[in-house]
């Protein structure tokens, strides 16, 4: 083969450099994980043959190390929502969706996303997914106990709660502990295992799709055993290679804002394979900038009630937020440092329980001490927390709007902790850009057009959540399964050929 | 040529599919503003035969449209800065400009830009553009006097001045009023018209890049009075046709941010097409997302004295910054208001004199009145303004660092101007997203390779100016003449085929 010109993810292979076909397929599914799992499961049930090739010796990708909570809801609610007395508007969902996404919202994939919701609950129970209906009051980043239902987004806050009717949405596997995403992925494993049409080809690595004169995707080129393996695809191929957060150049070329993080969050093939594979193809990728960068400043809920601060001594967002969306504004802020002001009582749970591990960099028998501690202008956190203290005592937070159960005045001895990003503070990212497509997969060129034969979906494509402001959890986990499903059934009604 | 597939900016077209060469030339060049322009020019005295194709009547571009500042210094100063008494050091402006850009800089381009600067700055001089050995004193946007320097950027203010060195280095055309794009363009066109080896065409379309079966680019098909033509290049295609602030769909797609400003800034044909004919064939487009956005609340310079605030009451920047700065750093507020406080005294040097086109939100004979006029909370405003004006009084803002020159305690009676973005300000912006290319102009893959055959210079390319906090006016011009050059230059020296 030593005159065809090298196969890459960004290289992608000539029909006629193809020496031979060494396998056949309708459907080719690069990546086993949530996406790729559901696509498989799609596509087979759609009629058609189906191979998936996984880099890894097994499947699961990064929803498998994910709690596995869904975002899912809306059409009067799911069979957990109205069992924990919540009914769920669709409209509901659309606006907070389109709020979440801000102005790079894809207004067809989200209001598709929203309105297939309840469709999408039941795909996953009849397929064996468990969900308790019971609801978990507790704020939570993950829900540590088999409780089917909880808030895991920014519902309850403003400006979220001002437009679109709060309802928990975020669905929770039944299961103890974190343990929703192995067994969702198990669950996803037993339903490819259960379907003859489908075959896995696990330490395959995909090097570059295989294009006809006219640009349409016809094949896949994949390494095994050293050996370079070329797939036809009578159907498509659909790409679910995940994001591009453990490809240290590519973040740093396109997302650069997430260097503010310090822990990337995903599975070590999340190297951007799958996007790539699509843009040699001409596929647009966009989004590409963007990325969820969080501090978890939660749980304990009780942090809740503390304050964020720059290092003017000025507060500057609602505390109820969900922790991606503090993590952005954070971000945003002109300041060199960021503390987080709790009461001492508060702090002692937050030792227990957190997840931040943000240094103790002051504490104050008085605010002013406080101040003085931390080295911001004498008066200002005074001024700051005086007018909290004054808000909340009126039970309403005039300034950012925090909701009401969570205003407590804060009274000293107070304890500052330094959330600053890159002060020891645990700030998790991955990104949140790929390809542009349909709501059905299809993925588009520069101009809007189908790339012919080819579908993404999960984090390889540009999905429905599109900022860390308005993230949610369960949206990717929603969004990969959902996706996945969309695009196998689009590849297996696509003609063969 | 029925049978030839279709030939667009996102559809390269096959070797093998171009029926005759109509036209053949070393170098073609793709638009006719001041990065082809200087690449024209550059490429013709580097020995090629040049064919520049331009979509209007006549060339210009977006620099014809503007101020035409360039950005030059370093190496010691530029003859303009010597004479004016500055010296610049190299290292001085690296620090700056990669300050400017942030984490998306490019360190290797920007250095390649500050070290050569000094001899960009002869050369421009050699092919006639004239800088008078004066400096204006004046904070102002452009220069309407026809003074050779001027700071146009945030060089004295934090956190830039704490950690390079200030020096202006907005160098100004030596012409009255806002002439200096006009005039530099005349210049430019001068220079191509007494080279023989420069062939201009204009009123021509470029449809398609031309590539060769191992994927380099060997032409380009344009469109002349309905007419494909087939352009043969033998040594390269330079595309220098702007950015994309004028196609709706792509700022949608790729900089939706840039929607909460008003007014694009650029020619009409900034729709990139350049940008697309890169990616067709491979290229990497990045910092897509970035814009130059902007609230031009200067001249007066005394507006400079004055402060903003968001609808907490509190201050977010010192006000000394460029206003691209400012304007940055508003999209980041989570506020429905930001307003300009001014005296009555400073607000009338602004009614005659501002773009900027604020409407007035309220006044106030005591800072009382004026926040019950905004809705503020009672108290926020005056906390802010008694600590500002403490600080001024004393000569140093503490919390925001805006330069002592600036700090005059602001006394009632107060007028604050609405600036947010949507209610009657100007907010121009552009785009500052483009191809990937090394220093010389080669244009990148997604894996970093060169694409061979292919130049982008300009806005087509991504630059060394990648945000608006960190824009200086010069930056853009500077960068196309620049980028236009190196890229003409490594064009004429690559082996014809």
């Amino acid at each position: 083969m030593s005159d065809i010109p090298r196969a890459t993810p960004s290289h992608p292979r000539r029909l006629r450099d193809v020496p031979r076909w060494d396998r056949e397929t309708d459907v080719a599914i690069v990546g086993l994980g949530g996406a790729g799992g559901c696509a498989a499961i799609e596509a087979a049930d759609g009629g058609a043959e189906v191979t998936v090739f996984e880099l890894a010796s097994a499947g699961g990708g990064s929803t498998a190390m994910s709690s596995a909570e869904i975002y899912m809801g809306g059409n009067g609610g799911t069979r957990v929502q109205q069992a924990c007395g919540f009914h769920d508007d669709t409209e509901d969902m659309v606006t907070y969706m389109m709020m979440a996404a801000g102005p790079q919202a894809d207004e067809a994939k989200i209001r598709n996303y929203c309105e297939h919701s309840g469709e999408h609950f039941r795909w996953l129970v009849d397929i064996g997914v468990p969900f308790k209906d019971s609801f978990h009051e507790e704020r939570a980043i993950m829900c540590l106990t088999d409780d089917g239902l909880l808030y895991t987004g920014s519902e309850k806050a403003y400006p979220f709660a001002q437009q679109a009717r709060p309802c928990p949405r975020g669905h929770n596997l039944q299961v103890e502990g974190d343990n929703g995403g192995p067994l969702l992925m198990k669950i996803i494993m037993e339903n490819l295992a259960r379907r003859d049409a489908i075959t896995v080809e696990y330490e395959t690595r995909a090097l570059a799709l295989i294009i006809d004169e006219e640009g349409a995707v016809v094949g896949l080129v994949v390494r095994q055993d050293q050996n370079e393996l070329h797939v036809r695809t009578r159907q498509g191929v659909i790409l679910c290679a995940g994001g591009f957060v453990m490809n240290e150049q590519m973040v740093r070329k396109y997302a650069p804002m997430l260097a503010g993080g310090n822990t990337p969050i995903g599975n070590p093939g999340d190297t951007g394979t799958g996007i790539l594979m699509g843009m040699s193809v001409g596929g647009a990728a966009i989004n590409m900038h963007e990325g969820f960068i969080s501090l978890p400043y939660y749980p304990p809920a009780d942090m809740t009630r503390g304050i964020v601060i720059n290092d003017k001594g000025q507060r500057f967002i609602n505390e109820d937020v969900y922790h991606g969306r503090l993590g952005a504004f954070v971000l945003r802020q002109m300041a060199e440092r960021i503390y987080f002001i709790v009461t001492v009582e508060q702090y002692g749970d937050y030792e227990k329980v957190s997840y931040l591990g943000a240094p103790v960099a002051g504490t104050g028998e008085t605010v002013a001490e406080l101040e003085e501690e931390l080295g911001l202008r004498p008066g200002s956190l005074q001024y700051t927390l005086a007018a909290y203290n004054e808000d909340c005592s009126r039970g309403e937070d005039t300034l950012y709007h925090k909701a009401a159960e969570w205003l407590t005045p804060l009274e000293p001895p107070l304890v500052a902790l330094d959330i600053t990003p890159g002060r020891g503070a645990f700030v998790p990212y991955f990104t949140l850009g790929g390809l542009d497509t349909r709501p059905t997969g299809e993925v588009l060129n520069t101009q809007g057009e189908v790339v012919p034969g080819l579908y993404a979906a999960g984090r390889t494509a540009c999905g429905v959540v599109r900022r860390a402001e308005g993230y949610s959890s369960g949206m990717s986990v929603g969004d990969a399964t959902f996706s996945g499903r969309l695009a196998g059934r689009q590849a297996a009604d696509a003609p063969r050929r």
